[in-house]
């Protein structure tokens, strides 16, 4: 009888995109399970690679964008996704406002802006979109997403009524906020920003506390990001009557979590669950008979919502086994057996240096997975 | 039911012997199957380890002697083995005088001698054994076994009836041979030798020709110490009545294989047939529902006689699957899949360095097989 594979890997950073290593696996099947029925589901979890994964597996398109970088005065070329639906749009605020976008000495939260967010959600408005995924993770910003609000027409005015510089260190100028000319189609659209942190905007779990030393900011700088914040909430608080200081979420990527909550229609949703929505991988695991996940690093921490951990967890659900791959295998990585993964694998081919195995990862993972499929094939022919 | 396993690894070398493979593996395999029969059967190829993994199999001794190393005024604490039946000793001759017992800038095969080899034979006589088995891969000599044969009593004069220097260089000084004196418990002891390797003694297949050069021998050295060999054979064929010079394995171990061959009752086999046989495990596979293997490293080498090689290959005539593991997964592994290899699995957990991947083996070892054991588990389950 034919067998059915569903291949669902997050791409292995460095090595191979998440199609490239759904691509690999496939090869590996089909040399022993030669007339297998095998759907390549590229994954991600809301982070670096999520409008690749989406895109791809909707078959959507990729759109170039010149917008702002993380420093608004160096423009940076970001795109973002158009699903194959053609109303849902995809955005990762990595691609224009990320960190690895800025060397570790020019990072600097007190003037680092999601402007450039607020553009890329703007150019998605223009191709006419109906709904926004925003993955919000990998960000070098801590302006609580007013850069992003400024970009859609948001006004930050001192008591001069100038608009404030932009950047988390000149939120203590601000005294009022004018939505006036928000762009109207903001408030028609539906955004799903896909975060896993559930942090609140202030205070010692806020996101200049817990984020901003890994963005550049010193003990001083945390301090006065995190008054900053408290006082941005107040003005929204006054001025748009949202209440967002506190609501799980809103410290994420510096605030724009917030940011997104007080100007936009958001919602936010761990990002694996979004991607496994628009991957449609539950309608695909229940028909299937096996189930190949993986990802470059697999350690205790996959279970903290990274990919292979929600294509378990759906495939548990189902009672379809999961066999899972990857290029590091960490500490504690058998408690992902607990969660529906019947066997993990390392690649490698042998030890001699990171460059190599990452160089060597897609025949690796083929070679891997043919071999997996082979102690398959051979208990499917017992039966 | 309960499930019957056979882990039957060579050595990882550098990094855990035999044993302790089997060690891990059963680890692995415990913590699915709680209730697994396992039979642990270190195995071994007749090189380096061989004594090791037929001592442990069958709960046999070590025994430790003081013999002359490779330069014979070097002195080495050897030891060689007696199995479990109280009968059989088994020898490996590096451990006298091997290549890793001088470092590269002594190693000379003019000079370099089997005697240490002989000692050791003598010293297993001493024990009483009707049997000695013998692994010669790994030496630094090319003597063609004089030294060996001198240890056990025959003398190799010179024109004035002087014994000759010891070593490869001085065979040309050798007029005649007087096996008067040789051991005579040699004419009664069965001595099967482990030799994988086919050469001649002499003629550019030869021993100086084939592996001269790996023991340090020049090209100018390379051409004396064949003639000399040749010398050697022809002194052989006068006085001792036994042409060897042409034999199959004549040529192994630098011409030890010859003078085993023509100063005692020896006979050559593939290491792995007598490692099996040893280790009984053709009794315990037939037995068994699930063989796993494997080696440091595999490649498409491993198909000519190296242990997991053998395991499959009896494995095969059963149709039982083998599920191989290694540390190193080299070219065209894939051959083997014909040989009765159902899968193989690297073991490594990262990309780091050679040393942190041998330091970890064990524990790399037994999360892989203790994966494999996961699906095996999941399928048996499933019937």
């Amino acid at each position: 009888m034919v067998k059915r594979f569903v291949v669902a890997p997050d791409s292995f950073k460095e090595s191979m995109s998440a199609k490239e290593a759904c691509e690999a696996m496939a090869r590996g099947i089909k040399k022993v399970f030669k007339d297998a029925e095998i759907s390549l589901v590229p994954m991600a979890d809301g982070g670096e690679g999520t409008v690749d994964s989406l895109v791809d597996a909707t078959k959507g398109r990729r759109i170039n964008v010149e917008v702002s970088g993380p420093i608004p005065e160096g423009k940076v070329t970001a795109y973002f996704g158009i699903l194959g639906d053609n109303k849902t749009a995809v955005i990762e605020m990595a691609k224009a406002n990320g960190i690895e976008l800025l060397p570790k000495e020019r990072r600097n939260p007190l003037i680092t802006s999601t402007y450039g967010t607020g553009e890329l959600i703007k150019a998605a408005l223009d191709h006419g979109v109906e709904k926004i995924i925003i993955g919000i993770g990998g960000s070098v910003t801590n302006d609580g997403g007013a850069g992003m609000a400024e970009a859609l027409g948001v006004k930050f005015l001192d008591g001069n009524g100038q608009s404030i510089p932009q950047g988390g260190g000149s939120l203590n100028q601000l005294v009022s906020i004018d939505t006036a000319e928000l762009d109207p189609r903001i408030k028609e659209i539906e955004i799903e920003v896909a975060s896993d942190v559930t942090n609140p905007l202030t205070g010692e779990h806020g996101a200049a506390h817990v984020f901003g030393p890994q963005k550049g900011a010193t003990p001083e700088m945390v301090e006065q990001l995190d008054s900053n914040l408290k006082h941005y909430a107040h003005i929204i608080q006054k001025d748009v009557q949202k209440s967002i200081e506190h609501l799980p979420g809103a410290g994420a990527a510096g605030g724009l979590g917030a940011g997104l909550l007080a100007f936009t229609n958001a919602t936010l949703r761990p990002g694996i669950d979004i991607v496994i929505e628009i991957n449609q991988l539950e309608e695909q695991i229940a028909e299937a008979d096996f189930i190949f996940t993986g990802e470059g690093g697999m350690d205790f921490q996959t279970k903290f919502g990274k990919a292979p951990y929600g294509v378990a967890k759906v495939a548990k659900q189902y009672q379809k086994p999961v066999f899972a791959c990857a290029g590091y295998i960490g500490k504690d990585v058998e408690v992902l057996y607990d969660e529906g993964i019947t066997a993990i694998f390392g690649i490698l081919s042998k030890a001699k240096s990171i460059d190599e195995a990452l160089k060597n990862g897609e025949s690796n993972l083929e070679r891997t997975c043919e071999n997996i499929a082979r102690i398959l094939f051979l208990t499917s022919e017992q039966k």
